[in-house]
């Protein structure tokens, strides 16, 4: 067996996440039908950095498997990318030793969150930005965004029902840009690892502070106080992709 | 009966174009329905700047109806971009004379086409960019858009099986752009009239004029030669986009 690590994007809109489940199309039985196909039939399975949700996108998810036969990484990354549905794009594919796990191995994690704050909603962004039709103080969204840096134990940041024990988390980037047209935000989360739904939770709050319905100095407050109903609404999973995953090698890309 | 034009957008991917047809879902027919139970079942026609086909996308077609009834503006807009489906939006509505006609007074069109150049394709841009995987020189691009300007007989760069008699247009505007990432081009050109099928014929012209097939210099010829047969092929329908439509009054917008 030869152990292939994979960088993969995807489009969630037609999927229902990332992981294989009974009922609904995932990009997990998507590429494991292939590869399966690929191996003549030998049952393969694939590793992610992480479940996504439904709808929600990757552009640099993770993957390992093992592959019954040696292939030229071009040769193994083209037949993935191209046989895929057109919603899954191969990046790129390398050889791995078995000592790699996607999964277990996740040093750091970066996410991206876009909002469409323009009038009218565009037709072209509705599966692929959160939409957010409400006065916004960009201001105090930049002014709050330093209070998620370090350390913490982000309990009320996460969806209630997580199995998660441990929710202490280091956020090393918490960021805000708007694009040419102003009618677009795009936040980045870049860290050690993030708890259930808690990227969207972490926009759902900021939104909520730049509307001015909660304090711009309110986040500490609502770590401290570790109740997932202290915290804004989650927001929608189309704004949503899993941008980055670095490993111990490569965390300083 | 009042008046109302209204620039509006449409996700072209699940249209079978503009114009309404016995069978296919159309942007026409959904405005058109929508409308008409908003005059009570009075049936209301909309008129278009001019149709597109199934997969090209507007940024901002321009429609012109009747309503019995006046309404706000704003009220109007929202109602419309709210109560069509979600891949229709209604940006902007004014009352206008009964002397306004959205076809038949357009002074100039802008088309925007867009072209996927990354490898692999990406999959957020399936519907939304032409792929092409094949090397390009943009510079054998940049040196052949000027010859496109000014007022040709474009018979080389229409559709066969065109009903139009008279195939001379001006063209004011032909530029391309690559964004930052060095990923996709926009080709936008600028015009008072294109024929059938004519922007996606041009870009095919292009592309394989910077694939090297064409030479650098040949869209004098091809034009002058009148013949189909002469330029490149006709580029996909989902890079294509109705970008902005001139009347008299507003054509130096």
């Amino acid at each position: 067996m030869v152990r292939y690590k994979a960088i993969i994007a995807y489009d969630g809109t037609n999927f229902s996440g990332f992981q294989r489940q009974p009922n609904g199309r995932t990009v997990q039985a998507e590429l494991e039908a292939l590869l399966t196909r690929m191996a003549d039939g030998q049952p393969i399975m694939i590793h992610g950095s992480g479940r996504t949700d439904a709808g929600v996108h990757a552009l640099g998810q993770v993957i390992h498997f093992d592959f019954p036969y040696e292939r030229s990484l071009e040769r193994m990354r083209y037949a993935l990318d191209t046989q895929s549905p057109e919603d899954i794009a191969v990046s790129s594919v390398e050889q791995v030793t078995e000592a790699f796990h996607a999964r277990y191995l996740v040093v750091e994690k970066t996410y991206q969150f876009k909002v469409d704050i323009g009038k009218p909603r565009s037709p072209f962004r509705r599966h692929y930005a959160s939409y957010y039709p409400y006065p916004l103080d960009l201001e105090r969204i930049r002014q709050a965004l330093p209070d998620l840096l370090g350390t913490h134990d982000f309990t009320s940041f996460c969806a209630s029902g997580s199995s998660v024990d441990d929710k202490v988390r280091t956020i090393h980037e918490a960021s805000m840009v708007v694009n040419e047209a102003g009618d677009q935000l795009t936040f980045t989360f870049r860290g050690d690892g993030f708890l259930y739904k808690m990227i969207r939770i972490l926009v759902g709050t900021l939104l909520k502070i730049g509307n001015g319905r909660l304090a711009v100095d309110s986040i500490p407050g609502i770590i401290a106080g570790k109740d997932r109903n202290l915290a804004g609404p989650t927001a929608h999973p189309e704004g949503l992709y899993l941008a980055k995953v670095c490993y111990e090698a490569d965390a300083d890309n």
